[in-house]
């Protein structure tokens, strides 16, 4: 459970019963990250067992309203809850002041930090980076200026073979040396190979977050090759002037990025509320690309 | 049920599972009028069955977040549900700012005429007024300027005793004047009396929404006789420093004001997330007004 992705909201503009605005949790190696955060995703958090308090960096795709419109009410909550860690919000230029002004009015004051930081939509940017975890921005193509993001776990550390370590006496303290790859020569002049007291960690994980988008080969690059793709599939086929008119896409035109940008997985959510299933999201993907799925309010994807 | 209450939220400022923030759906004599929209409020009407689109005024009582921030989506819907038909929204200095500033950045238009009214928070002043409703807002005590609303059924036509009418002959061009109470001398020369072939109308009813708000004696002569009073209740007396700083009331606090008002029953809501049920509310609301209930998401109140 070292990389998770918690569907917040799996819908478009209009909520249903069935479906949210959009929002998604992901915890990466114990980093704890919100995109998009649509009216309501304080209640689908609670709903879900998600803990807000965890949360340090807010990513938001656009100023829709339904990818924003919970952010100043997830946050007058944290205050409410008692938090006073700072966080991060990262975001299209308008997005702090929509925030600062609804708090303003209030005659409020947060008990912790708002760290904002606006998103250059054009360009293909690192957000977040640290020994573990990377996420990238990366330019859609909407109505108004929009980011896709991709999160990256990075190298992981060699596995150590412990009880071989240990029945050959090898000190504790070259460890972390060895488990980075290092061989070492001991005080006695012996060499211990790295190669033969670890072994390879699993290959690092990715996920990519393209909601709102009409198609575009752009995209592509972006996302090459990441292990899940979440791309949003407003439409079916059927609605494709609708789509057009609306720069958003449809099921195919999701499981043609997936296809060209060979990835692991295709999930597809954004559903119009004219769609109460997925199934037929389902089949017309799955004819351009086999392993698609449609994503639901509450259901928590392993990212392996 | 020609006026109902639909509670869309009883709770405070923290949403639970059990507990929205803030709404009321008002249905009077065929009127419809929305009170506080606090986050999910939308999504609170559909679970509830109300029709967004009768909606024709909304009454903002202050601008603490649990109280407005489901605003703006819920124009968002309308708008892409198709509404065409204007919509009256009535708040404190700065709501119109907040929501056109969000709704500028998504670059769209609502197909529909927002028509803005400023309430002057210190006074007592009509809101809406036709035929057959009326409401008027009023200062209340709390943190920040707020306003209670108070919705009161104008006098009713008389009854028509139509079987007596039709049976003396009496011609069907009276009926409309003997409904308002006029005496009528027919062609003939002979006197019609509307006590005779009318009975009087029910009394018209009122309600009356106090939330949030301190105790505050002035509450009293705005509320004076009305039928139900809506009075919050974040607390109950054990917390009464909490109260007293939050501007807030108790359920004694709300008790009283019903006793001292002469209402007919007293509804409570607005409760803090730390109580489950609003038990101990009525236990402590009993003892000073017997006629005390709390309310819960989604149950439908007639106003007899």
């Amino acid at each position: 459970m070292d990389f998770t992705v918690t569907i917040l909201g799996s819908g478009a503009a209009v909520p249903t019963s069935r479906r949210n605005p959009s929002g998604q949790y992901i915890q990466c190696r114990n980093r704890h990250f919100l995109i998009d955060c649509g009216e309501g995703t304080q209640m689908q958090m609670r709903k879900f067992g998600v803990n807000f308090n965890r949360i340090t960096h807010v990513f938001i795709s656009h100023l829709h309203g339904d990818h924003f419109f919970g952010l100043v009410g997830l946050l007058s909550t944290m205050h409410l809850m008692g938090r006073v860690k700072a966080i991060h919000i990262y975001g299209p230029v308008g997005l702090k002041d929509i925030v600062l002004m609804q708090l303003e009015v209030a005659k409020g004051k947060l008990a912790f930090e708002l760290i904002f930081r606006e998103i250059a939509p054009e360009e293909s940017t690192v957000l977040f980076e640290d020994e573990k975890v990377k996420v990238t921005c990366f330019p859609l193509v909407h109505k108004i200026p929009t980011s896709g993001f991709l999160i990256e776990e990075k190298e992981r550390e060699r596995k150590l073979l412990a009880d071989k370590a240990k029945k050959d006496g090898v000190k504790r303290e070259y460890f972390h040396r060895l488990k980075k790859g290092e061989d070492i020569v001991a005080e006695d002049g012996i060499m211990i190979s790295h190669l033969e007291y670890t072994e390879a960690a699993e290959k690092p994980k990715s996920y990519a977050y393209c909601s709102d988008t009409a198609y575009s080969e752009k995209t592509i690059k972006f996302v090459e090759g990441v292990n899940y793709l979440y791309h949003e599939a407003t439409f079916i086929e059927l609605l494709r002037d609708r789509a057009v008119a609306t720069k958003h896409s449809t099921a195919k035109d999701a499981a043609l990025v997936a296809k060209e940008a060979h990835v692991g997985k295709l999930l597809m959510g954004h559903l119009s509320a004219r769609y109460d299933t997925g199934e037929e999201h389902v089949l017309e993907a799955k004819e351009t690309f086999p392993d698609s799925e449609c994503v639901e309010d509450g259901q928590i994807i392993q990212i392996v």
